[in-house]
Formats: C-alpha cells, sequence, structure tokens
C-alpha cells in the first residue's frame, strides 16, 4: 500500500488514511477485469490503489480542488487506467459502464444507491465517518436487498516519545460492504 | 481478501482476521517477484493471502495441528507456490532464501529478528496482540537499525438486532514494520 506521506496534497481534500485503504481494497476483491467507479475521489488515495489492481477506474468529485489533486497523484504514480470527472454522481453515473463501486463521500447518497441497485452492480464498498450516514447507507442497503456486512475499524499510529512509544489515534471509519445476493 | 468464515479451521489454531491480513499485506508492499518467509503460520490466512500476491511463500509453524491446517487451506484455495514447514523458526529460516517476511507469531523472537537482520531482509510485518512482545520487538529493531513503522487496529463487526444495528469488537492488533534504511 502507498503511505500517505507520499501523496500530493490540498487542503481541504481529504484522503482515505493507508489502513483504511488497505481494508477498503479487501472488501472490493478487485480482479484484473473489474472496471470500478470511486464516487467522491478526494485526493484520488482510493482511485490509484484500484486501478493497481483492476482493468479501469472511473472517479468522480464535485469539487475542483479534488479533481485537480486526484490528477496529480494519478499522474505521480502513473496510473494510466482512470479518468476523473468533475460532477455530481447522480448525473455523471449513466455515462459509465462498471461493475463494482467505491463510495468515499457523496450527497444524495439514498438516491445514488438507488441508481446503483437498477445497475446490477457486484460489490458497493462505502466509508463512512458521520453515524447518520452509517445508519442511512446500511437501512437502504438492507431495503434494497444486498447482502450487508459492515465494520468499524479505529488505527492508533505509533511514534516514539523521550519516555518510550505511544499510540495516537486516527478517526475511527465504518466501512460498508453491500454484495447482491 | 477471503472472507473469515471461508477458511478451514481447527480448534486451537489461530487465523488472522480479515481486516488485519488486509492491513498485514498492504504494509508487505507485496511485487509478483517477491519470496515471503510466514512464521507462525497458524491456519494459513496470511499464507494464502501472500501466495496470491507473491512469487512464492514459505511457511513454518511448530504446531502439527497449525501444518495440517495450512495444508488444507492451500488445497482449498488452489494455492501451488507455498510450502508448509514443521518446526522452530530459528532452525528452519536458514533453509530458505526470501526477501519479505510476515511473523504471525513465534517464539524467541529476539533471535529471529537478530537472524533476520543478518540476512538483510527488505520488510518485516509482525503481528502481536501481547504488549510485552509490542515493546520487546520495537526495540529490538530499533536497536537493530531499521525504519519502524507501528499501527494499532481494533475492528468491531456490525451485527443486526430487533432494536437496530451493534456493533461487536475484536482484539486489537498491533502490526509493526520494519524496512531496511
Amino acid at each position: 500500500m502507498i503511505q500517505d506521506s507520499e501523496f500530493f496534497r490540498m487542503e481541504g481534500v481529504p484522503i482515505t488514511k493507508e489502513e483504511i485503504r488497505a481494508v477498503s481494497i479487501g472488501k472490493l476483491n478487485l480482479d484484473p477485469e473489474d472496471i470500478v467507479l470511486d464516487i467522491g475521489c478526494g485526493s484520488g488515495g482510493m482511485s490509484v490503489e484500484i486501478s493497481k489492481r483492476s482493468k479501469f477506474v472511473y472517479s468522480i468529485d464535485n469539487s475542483e480542488d479534488a479533481k485537480n489533486t486526484a490528477l496529480n497523484n494519478l499522474k505521480k504514480f502513473n496510473v494510466e487506467n482512470c479518468t476523473v470527472s468533475l460532477g455530481n454522481a447522480e448525473d455523471l453515473i449513466s455515462k459509465f459502464d462498471f461493475n463494482k463501486v467505491f463510495i468515499g463521500g457523496t450527497q444524495n447518497i439514498e438516491q445514488i444507491l438507488e441508481i446503483l441497485k437498477e445497475k446490477n452492480i457486484e460489490i458497493i464498498v462505502v466509508n463512512t465517518i458521520v453515524l447518520e450516514n452509517s445508519v442511512k447507507i446500511i437501512n437502504k442497503f438492507e431495503e434494497l436487498g444486498y447482502d450487508v456486512n459492515f465494520v468499524n475499524v479505529s488505527v492508533s499510529y505509533g511514534k516514539k516519545i523521550n519516555s518510550g512509544h505511544i499510540m495516537l489515534s486516527k478517526n475511527p471509519i465504518t466501512i460498508i460492504t453491500a454484495t447482491l445476493k
């Protein structure tokens, strides 16, 4: 996995942390033939990792700073099988063909999940930090008839100080995986 | 990532949980040309995952039940680039050539790390659950001159109950990564 410090960053543009990327990549169960939609790609951390393990990635973000940061990271890591589109997911989804989806963040999540259901997407992995979104997404996936699996992952980073080693905690992230029954 | 429930299990033989496997695989930064030593392979969960992302895996465990469970899992997941040896790591290490190491568990950890240092291993990833071992391993890696990175990962699994959804916690695992400077 690429270390967080290796990515280009821009103030206000989020990135999925290394360990959360690792678990999310694991949940996507990627195959070299997969074509993946990355909704809310932010800095492109997941786009880069997915592109190295799949055929093609369509990344979307509604922030121009995010689009530019993601493009910088795709270039830095020599990724040629990923495009980044600026706009809202609900307007853009229909333009692409794909079989798996990663959602790092989006507005109108329930509408998005309904659109994805109509496209019979095999696996959808969503990262959430907001509790209300976790509840909304889990319930929506259940309502749409998916097999739903969700884990909460808390990571602390070790640091050496004078008196020994300590752990500094990152925010717990909920990783929700929906699989077509 | 393979789900925990898909592996053959035997009472008393541990397995590295899916999310910890995902993070540990990420830390190993595997390349298709890597040859990896898996010390304390237990049920072979990591051996199977590593073998799918590298050239060859040498797995070691000092328990016959672990060896048999691991062999069953290698067969179940059609792994042909991995062998499992029964015995103590300090006796077996010299028999193999490899460039990365995963340690899921071992006795005499300090002696093992010294032997690995002499072999100039690029990346060593160790999982620990015992606090004393975390301290011992971090200090030993620092003494041997490695770049040391360590994270503690706590995973909770979601479950649906009558009144909603709850999270059930798994034990926190410390993942220590040593990289040659």
